[in-house]
């Protein structure tokens, strides 16, 4: 449970600014409740829209201290602040992603943000140079890495609970896109624009979840995949359908079955992995469950605050067992861990960094490259193509 | 979803200051988080322990700008301040609820207390005269009451569309008491105190959230029952199992099957409401799907933020569906209802109070009401006893 | 798995007369197909109406051979030729299996008789002294009994697997008489008919199946009870609804909530056991399952067929892993385990009659003391009522 | 449910032969059972064993009148006996199917085989052509399709309640296979060696149960399919994994994800069909539910036995609502409806044929196709390959 032993240590919580989210967003939401939930952050400044008035307003509407104009504006004159921001958010269009983080590694914040990390390789390495250089923290909201259970899967695994990997199956069956929407017909949705959004919207938007996930669990990365993926409704033309399979050295296979045009599926993220010696099944709509198949025995139904469950699951639950956590408090498990990662620097304390678990920027960097394989890979009707 | 519009018309967030829940306590990071997470209070203030030095050094761990030695004080001195608490929460021991409620009534407070209300009616009916007097809000945190999927239940029982209704069946096999634990054994678990936590642990502790789960969503409250309630751990003095039956005017029947010593068991929280055309299922524990049994037509599953809501629901749900939402957000929609109902006075919009939905002191002082009941019946070894 | 030895040995299949479940009865088809299933009976003889032409013809329609005008003339002819049957089975309305049964018994034949054995106590303390003197097999069907997974929980119970028992809750959620049904309007449906089924329906239907497994699975009987029956829908006369609440010798507690004008429900017959170190949870709708909660560790759900079952719930297991078993075949493990014990003694194997495991008449005359208990208890507005 | 009419009709039961499923075998006693269990069979000849000692022997032990030493001196013996058989089951290892089948269909016998009809397709062709030349019934028994809930799955597809099919998933996760067995290792086991098995286990044995399933469910056969299919564990030899993806004309896409070797999965067989108005979903593990979801309404959940079903369904289910059918239950639909085929052509009855409903020859001979494509693909590193 959370003790907030780190912000004692510190003296005060940390201050945040967010870039991106302003009204009419889900993920605004998400980022900003997810920071306070817990009590390690003060949320001090905001850019909630390209536009620097409604920026500013939005800010004040939601009762941010200090609302600006642009990024930039934020960036620099939260440096040039004694009581300034220590951490940066970022949850733009994804076309943006890039110069933010960019401007904010280079003023020596710290930096959350939205997945894809960017929209072509190139950038992303180029951030994961900067980060390297710059020795900043960065964190990729891949926030399906915060529930307690899956953390406890990536813990069985590396313990050898199920043995060797030998299959993984990730489904993300959503339902939202099964009809042309009106913000997709009238193009102000900026996820169905190939040209914010990326070349390709499956893939990148929900297919880059399943893969982080996946390699989050097993620590594995695949060497190769084949990919198809297509457009399934009339009239759209960002894809809507993708099916993925994986190679792994050491012999295991994967296999993503993922649409968002499933009609009347809600959010059917799924996963399962099976090893030599038993097997893992978790679904994010139930997600304070995890069973656990075992070979000869009986299948184990592992809880959220439970027992026998390795320590990176019980940090991450804050309330007791029986009590849901949703997708908020998986959120803010991200945020909680990176808060906790930034203050042991701060207060330097013994390097030990690795007990605090958020996805690394080479984690974002890996789902740029699987996205741009699979695009690959789908161009040559699937043919089986190499990752590294 | 959450828009925040009140917020807006403010101008400013709310001013919340707490009282218990300081650390090693469970309901004391609910609270708080459920307070922040929807950016509609700032935490100013605190006491969290009975000895003032712990209580503000305990502020300062948790980032909390101004901590007090005790209730009193901070009620007087926050009351003395122009940018001083709109509202208290208060989450101390049972016993201590009625004298710290008082103090803010009549300092003009807006309070959020715990449940049971009070240890005696006499007490609890004394809190409604004074809130009533007072003209301030008083929510009864009943937490379960804040789930969007009981809000649903609650809009379908009032639309009819389970018709008149014939039978509740509440449930909560917890498993947490199925062994006599430490701090049980060496006094120091105030729950299992019954100086502190009144005559009776089950019915007060978890017995009266079923009262209240089945009074808010069928807004029928019974005429009479037939408790037991009794003690199944060996060295136990608290006791932790009960079962009451109900009778309601209508002719319908109600029935508890209530325990903390189910070995095993986590939160177990099940309610089932049956009427002349179909029926409704919740669990606690998957809290983002309700189950519609329908006469002469099959189940419909409704989930959080899908189709054919009321808007009570939707009110409730701060994210999109198919991602689930837990128990801390059920809290949080007490506290935004709460928030909102606040503003609405304060900003003298027109009175549509009506609007917003949380537990009301009457609902808090049936509460008290009912325990008194279930043991004077139990005393008589389930003599059906008048709740008038 | 069925190995059938026990055919083998006999060198031929048992033969089966039938009384009652003819054209438009439900269970006719259930018993019937039950005995066949397992290749342990033929089927050579019915009596399958009370009307003589009705009940021959309907032998012929059903391919049966030897169609009866009553039951007195089956057990007549049959017991007079060589090639005549072993075994009866009585499904007549309730009110004729005592007359059935005496005379079978007296004619040397084994029974399986349909719940509840009689509709007096006394019919049913002579049957046992019958079956004592005339030393045949008798069944008394509770078909729930057969289910592979209620006899697993019936072992695990005995090995101490959850302890010393605390606590048992039966659910038991019908709906489908939530409207009066035409059959109950116009009187031709015997259920309804208290003259037929005897005093109360709900407890007799139904109840007695709760009582009866709560009996099977924890070898417990309780001391006392307080019950309440009554009818919720308007327009009926027979009891629709009951709520009892039982007393064990070893402080533990029991709970039935029965009905059948559940709107919308299916069958809902749901057993917990709890006790000191753990718990059962089984569900007649999802037969093949039983949850195993432990104290301390993470719940084990043990599937019909898989591993670290008792060879009980093995024994009555026909088919592999994750093949479901329904209804049907629960109620076969009755046949076969009473076909096993019959021809034990035919064949005149050493006494290993304990291994063969069906509801004896002695489970049926405690079912009709259980009714009569209940039924005085609720007269008593629920008075606390020894069973003994 | 079950009226048996045509039984009345005939004025007999039909008169069944089997072929394999001796002692050992599990498919044995599913066929057996399934025949027998719905009173319009009687099982009268048997070969049991490819030792006609063993056969004869196994034949008495199992109480049936007539066994013989081989599939030709039944069909031989039981064409010229007045009261022969009129249907021969066929559950020989897979290598033998085709030269019984073809003896039994040249003899006027209507046939009931086991899948995959043959090893090669020249001679599932073959014996296409000699059904039709004959003009007897042959039912290729795919068990899953007579589960009630697929049957109406079957029917709301055809009725367009989904509306046009986009995507197809069908999972089938076994975990018999994740260790090598003893009888895999000594070779006794003739499912795991190719030169009585066919090419390819896994695709073979499960993969055409998916194949069929979805088939039956959709009336849709895949234009072209891109497969791999390998062995996972190590020192196997057969193959236990492949992935499956498919294309339709109608630009739907279709995937299999099929292993028997995920350690402590169970049977896992799962079907999901989305099309653009809705979906299904169903879980062979809990056969008496599909899940119904629909374009911005609320998923239904159907029930076996449970109102607005479609006739075929409720033909399939032959106990009421809530008391579950099972694997047998849905194989015996299979022998029930080419009972009623068989029947309704004996008594000359207006050709009412459409009406049964069972799996035929030529849904036989496409599994076959299935097979032999998929191999190909793989040999080609998952090439998309044309079924046609």
């Amino acid at each position: 449970m959370n003790s907030n032993n780190m912000i004692k240590k510190l003296g005060r919580r940390l201050r945040l600014g967010v870039v991106g989210g302003g009204p009419g967003s889900f993920i605004g939401g998400v980022h900003r409740g997810a920071a306070l939930m817990n009590e390690q952050y003060d949320i001090v400044a905001a850019v909630l829209s390209s536009n620097a008035e409604r920026s500013i307003q939005a800010a004040i509407d939601l009762g941010i201290p200090r609302g600006y104009g642009s990024a930039a504006e934020m960036i620099h004159s939260e440096t040039n602040r004694k009581d300034g921001i220590d951490v940066i958010a970022i949850m733009t269009p994804n076309s943006e992603h890039f110069s933010v983080a960019c401007l904010a590694i280079k003023s020596g914040l710290h930096v959350i943000c939205e997945k894809p990390l960017t929209n072509t390789l190139a950038e992303a390495e180029e951030l994961e140079r900067l980060v390297a250089k710059e020795k900043v923290h960065f964190c990729a909201a891949y926030g399906y890495s915060g529930y307690p259970m899956v953390r406890q899967a990536k813990a069985m695994v590396e313990a050898g609970d199920i043995g060797e990997i030998r299959m993984i199956q990730c489904d993300y069956v959503q339902g939202h896109l099964a009809e042309l929407g009106e913000s997709e017909k009238d193009g102000s949705n900026w996820h169905m624009n190939s040209a914010v959004a990326g070349d390709d919207l499956i893939v990148a938007d929900i297919g880059t979840h399943c893969y982080h996930l996946c390699q989050f669990v097993t620590q594995m990365l695949p060497a190769s995949l084949s990919a198809e993926t297509c457009v399934l409704t009339p009239g759209r033309t960002a894809t809507d359908y993708t099916s993925i399979q994986l190679r792994y050295d050491n012999g295991a296979r994967g296999a993503f079955w993922i649409t968002q045009c499933a009609a009347g599926a809600e959010h059917g993220l799924y996963l399962r992995v099976f090893g030599s010696n038993g097997g893992l099944e978790w679904h994010q709509e139930q997600p304070n469950q995890l069973l656990h198949r075992q070979l000869g025995k009986p299948a184990r139904l592992l809880t959220k605050g439970g027992p026998e469950l390795y320590p990176i699951a019980n940090r991450a639950s804050k309330i007791s067992i029986g009590h849901p956590e949703g997708y908020r408090e998986g959120f803010a498990t991200l945020y909680s861990e990176f808060a906790e990662a930034i203050i042991a620097d701060i207060t330097e304390e013994d390097n030990q960094n690795d007990v605090f678990v958020y996805p690394k920027i080479a984690e974002g960097v890996d789902g740029v490259r699987f996205i741009n394989t699979a695009l690959e890979s789908n161009k040559k009707d699937g043919l089986w193509t190499s990752l590294n």
